[in-house]
């Protein structure tokens, strides 16, 4: 048989086995959509390796309703002004749908490196968030599918010179692509050591050798179609996908806790307040300005009580600064989207850009309050909650902002003192409802909780700090003297890093 | 009494007015809230005329899960790739929420305008575009309110200086600043002519004296607190404001209509099919890197029976695109945050940015298809719907889209046939429910209202392509041809106009 002719017949194979993958792929993602399977693709590796031919086989074979893919991975101004894994946090699909990425949050630790974007000192911070944003994905039940398309030195070279050949196309081309070409071992190191450093056996790399397109596209669709195999099989025997498990505290262990020695006695006189709190909202004005100026980013959260006085101490906070430059984030009940998401997606959404605040009156902590309390997770999900809470407010600090966590305490005597004003003032009984009533009835279970919840998640990136909320006077004042204080550290310290 | 004294006793009464229009503000906007309106606040005027601070100030009023504050509303890059009005369309709030704009779509005929961004030639579009906007939120039952701050040239000299003056602020100050100071009058009649040509007596402009910020913070107050309060009663008494009606037909004008007129008996042999599938897919593969290049974005619609082979023709189409570049977006049935706004607002969220093609799979049409016929939205609603589509795809076109809208026609005998073939094949049952034979029997009424909708939204911007679909290959075949001859159109009418 002469050459061309075995090649003819290789073709018509490999055509067949393409024809095949497809119908498989397109059956397989039917019934992870009506098993409501999360599914997150990323397509990373070299330039000119083919990703835009091999993502458009692969979504031939997808109903068009039921993905999305996205381009320009790399971001742009915004994503650039933002920790490096929230422009891909904000897109992880919904239950039932998938997403395809173009490029991932890998970029920061390969084509970022090698261009001198991120610095080698970040990248034990940078790969140790990586890693922990992927098992939380993994653990809440996504399906995550890591592509790597390799080609070699010599290939690139010819299809980048194929890309330049022609004026439609030359635009695909830059100066760092040839950089890349030029250094490939250099390259080659880097892409070594993020592939061992990001190894997770639930989501291992697929490494396709991409040289050949044809080939590369068999591959892709085989390695897919075998992860959703795998996936839809395991749901059907119910079994979790080596879900990570938090500590289980002794018995009563967190009866009695933090919350226990809170001395809430702390009181403050009316007129020393409104000195004071007039003091503190010009220099918080003032800092405003300057974190704007620096870029740094600053996250506040609130939590407390039902009537502990988040509302009051929030708008004593932002009264004097600039609304452009901070945000009150709201946490009603999730709506039907939110719902269908990883839990944290939602908080994912207001992250604040370089410069801003997000002010987030109650948070992801409803994970491990009301969600843990009202049974709208499971134990696994929420006792797995502290780490990824930790990890994603690692994240954060790791890109630069200001963490802080107020939980604002009250008694239960005030608590009763405060409803009933409500009950009674007019203009404040909308803002009692039978729930608050309700919840009060749940009030060791709460402290037990928080106690809990304090325990597990203070950390130094991103401090709880307990307010003694009896006095609302007492309470705004240490809230705004904390954020001063914070804020004013965190300016000499980057002020002093630019020296 | 001396002046020291009267000035005094004038700040206190304007204090004592500042704090009732706040309590009266915070009350009028619960109402709003529980009444379920949207309303839209924009700040325009001069720079510096102190927009934040009187944002802060409003906002103070009100519950903080209620509103949302848009800042930098200039946009980045995300909203130049866009049509002006795109950064802004997205923002709109749902119903009972409160959405601020700190800069709004005025921008783009005020200090765009005078910074030379924006063309003379652009703004006989751009009013029409505006105004035709403002109409449809306004009839959707929006309260929006617009304020103009105006200060005098010296004032803003004087704040200018001032902002100059202090490290944290001058950064608030550049160069264009101080040049729409210096031709302040210029300016000044650029600012004229918008107003005037922009009024709607539904939502009036509401000029701010802002060169006192407490009698200009009151100002606002009161503006928003009467704008409150007038749709409250409006609503108790079921008014709708406003509310611009399309044209009725007379009785059965369009029971025969262009549909009946189509000639289903078209048809293409399986291998010219394929001969000239071939052919146009590599044209259209180039024509897609070549409108990139360009920044020409494409908005394709596809409409038509079930079953008359959208998605097919959508495939052909997409199968040699780079799927970095093109986005095929669905229209399910929409959730719980798509019904809560404006009815158009989910598919301002997918209008494709420069150099982008969006396809939608189903679009706006089903206003005046599904929602007219299944009564999710009452006769005016839709009647309406045929001018702000004609204004929405206007305002595309305006941006320099290109868009195309087609219609795949099969008949009543064909539909039947492919329905039973979805039956049988398994691989396609899903295909099939019980609503699509349900949506079956309601045929002649869909079939008047289809020839309503293309003789009422056939425009030259955005033209409607009838497509002979019986015969799937003749259909596919003629949705590319005109997507391949109107993409050469267009970019060589860019070629032209850039020489």
């Amino acid at each position: 048989m002469s050459e061309d002719k075995k090649k003819e017949i290789d073709k018509k194979e490999l055509k067949a086995k393409i024809e095949k993958a497809t119908e498989r792929l397109s059956l397989l993602e039917r019934q992870a959509r009506e098993a409501k399977i999360p599914i997150l693709i990323t397509f990373d590796g070299y330039s000119a390796a083919g990703k835009g031919l091999q993502i458009n086989r692969l979504i031939q074979a997808m109903d068009p309703r039921g993905f999305d893919v996205y381009a320009g991975g790399k971001g742009g101004e915004e994503a650039a002004m933002h920790p490096f894994l929230w422009n891909y946090a904000i897109k992880t699909p919904a239950d039932g749908r998938i997403a395809i990425f173009d490029t991932s949050w890998y970029r920061f630790v390969q084509k970022d490196l090698f261009d001198g974007k991120t610095k080698e000192s970040q990248l034990d911070d940078a790969f140790y968030d990586i890693c922990a944003f992927e098992q939380q994905l993994i653990d809440s039940g996504m399906v995550l599918i890591k592509l790597f398309l390799s080609i070699s030195q010599k290939e690139q070279k010819r299809r980048f010179e194929k890309l330049e050949g022609s004026k439609e196309t030359s635009w695909r081309v830059n100066s760092n692509d040839w950089k890349r070409n030029a250094q490939f071992e250099k390259f080659e190191k880097i892409n070594q050591n993020m592939i061992e450093r990001s190894e997770n056996k639930e989501a291992p790399w697929v490494i396709i050798d991409a040289n050949d397109g044809d080939q590369a596209g068999l591959a892709i669709m085989l390695a897919v179609a075998e992860r959703l195999e795998k996936a839809l099989a395991d749901r059907a025997k119910g079994k979790k996908a080596g879900v990570y498990k938090g500590p289980v505290p002794e018995k009563d262990q967190y009866k009695y806790g933090i919350l226990s020695k809170v001395d809430l006695t702390k009181t403050l006189e009316k007129s020393e307040y409104k000195e004071k709190l007039a003091k503190l909202q010009k220099k918080l004005e003032k800092l405003h300005s300057e974190l704007y100026r620096q870029r740094i980013p600053v996250v506040l959260c609130f939590e407390g009580w039902d009537a502990a006085g988040k509302g009051g101490a929030i708008k004593r906070l932002t009264s004097h600064m600039d609304p452009r430059g901070y945000k009150v984030c709201p946490t009603p009940a999730p709506n039907s989207v939110e719902k269908a998401h990883h839990y944290m997606w939602r908080f994912w959404n207001n992250v604040p850009k370089d410069g801003h605040v997000a002010i987030y009156d109650r948070t992801w902590y409803g994970r491990v309050m009301v969600e843990r309390i009202e049974g709208f997770c499971t134990e696994d999900d929420w006792r797995r909650a502290y780490k990824e809470i930790n990890d994603f407010e690692a994240h954060l600090s790791h890109s630069g902002a200001v963490v802080l966590k107020f939980w604002i305490d009250i008694d239960k005597d005030e608590q009763e003192k405060r409803f009933n004003e409500r009950m009674i003032n007019p203009a404040k009984q909308w803002k009692i409802t039978d729930e608050d009533w309700r919840n009060r009835e749940k009030w060791d279970q709460y402290e037990e909780a928080v106690n809990e919840m304090i325990e597990n998640t203070d950390t130094e990136l991103a401090p709880w700090i307990v307010v003694e909320g009896n006095s609302k006077y007492y309470a705004r004042i240490k809230v705004l003297k904390t954020v001063v204080k914070a804020l004013e550290e965190k300016i000499k310290e980057v002020e002093k890093a630019d020296k």
